[in-house]
């Protein structure tokens, strides 16, 4: 709760400043890579469109990208809760599990 | 729409052989403009995590990308049903059931 | 497939009066036993609430119904793919697809 | 916060012995009685497949359920959120995070 953040603290979880993630470098590798190949499903995608593939092998794609989407927002809700959201509680910041509270709603819906 | 498929169409609906999708320009072009947005906050998102952006603010983009995606799938199951699936079923091919409800049940997970 | 339906027809598909569900009897005990847990398993809950059980375990039985009233959506959904929207298909009529499309975007949301 | 306990306190949250919900009267009586419509819905579900009632209407109403229980799972979870996982992180036990963890992954899924 003390308001005194040393500067190194300005990047990281503390109440009111706790505006920028801080995933280690290999969750962060690990999430642009899984982005990376769901860009590529996208594309692919679109070249399926255009190229009139059958639907339901494209519908099949979008099942599967729908899943490696819940996958990337999964690791990233884990990387939330186990940095900002323990950090801010732990200094007493409750206002922190409103916000969580309507993240996971649109999460769940 | 017209009934006289010249020879070049035999890559259409029929029994056996209903492996191409024929969707109206309009619908492809609602979708590959919807896809290229998807796309976008794909790269978006990337950017995020390489900037550190704060991870509830990602999750809110997830969310978003997962309904967009969604709406996707929708549009492209309602013209597989209007399409194909009518015209196999018409043609007394129940196989396309069994398929569409494989594909459907992914969807719906 | 021929439109004269004898008065003993007049509970299943046929275009206009496909408004009665004709699943085989082992289905449906199927079906009933599938709720009968499911019922069960909200009542559980509603204990483990009185009970002041731990809430963890709470949301684990939730999603656990969850599940099980999905596979009863499914089961439910293929036997009327199955049966109604082929039979009315299969006479030409075309909107059971307008209206299976409301149903499934309610089951996929 | 302090370790101290009473004996009154012994089923509320504390290390290692945050076993029971407390779930203020108000709440508990809202859960109760959103189980209770459940519990009629499942058993009106019953009564329609017995009554070989149109498909597509019991699917609505299987979907209607899925949304009630859907709910009731939110606020079980912002109840579990707000009491116990706030007091056991505050009090350096992090291993509730992998505990949620697990449990929204199931909800989420």
């Amino acid at each position: 709760m003390e308001s005194q953040h040393p500067s190194s603290h300005d990047d990281t979880c503390n109440p009111g400043s706790c505006r920028k993630s801080h995933h280690p470098e290999k969750v962060k590798n690990n999430l642009i890579s899984r982005l990376n190949r769901i860009e590529g499903q996208i594309r692919g995608v679109k070249k399926m469109i255009d190229n009139d593939i059958y639907c339901d092998d494209i519908l099949n794609q979008i099942a599967a990208i729908q899943s490696a989407l819940n996958s990337v927002g999964k690791i990233l809700l884990e990387g939330h809760m186990r940095s900002c959201v323990v950090e801010r509680l732990q200094e007493g910041d409750l206002e922190v599990i409103d916000e969580l509270m309507i993240t996971i709603k649109k999460l769940m819906k």
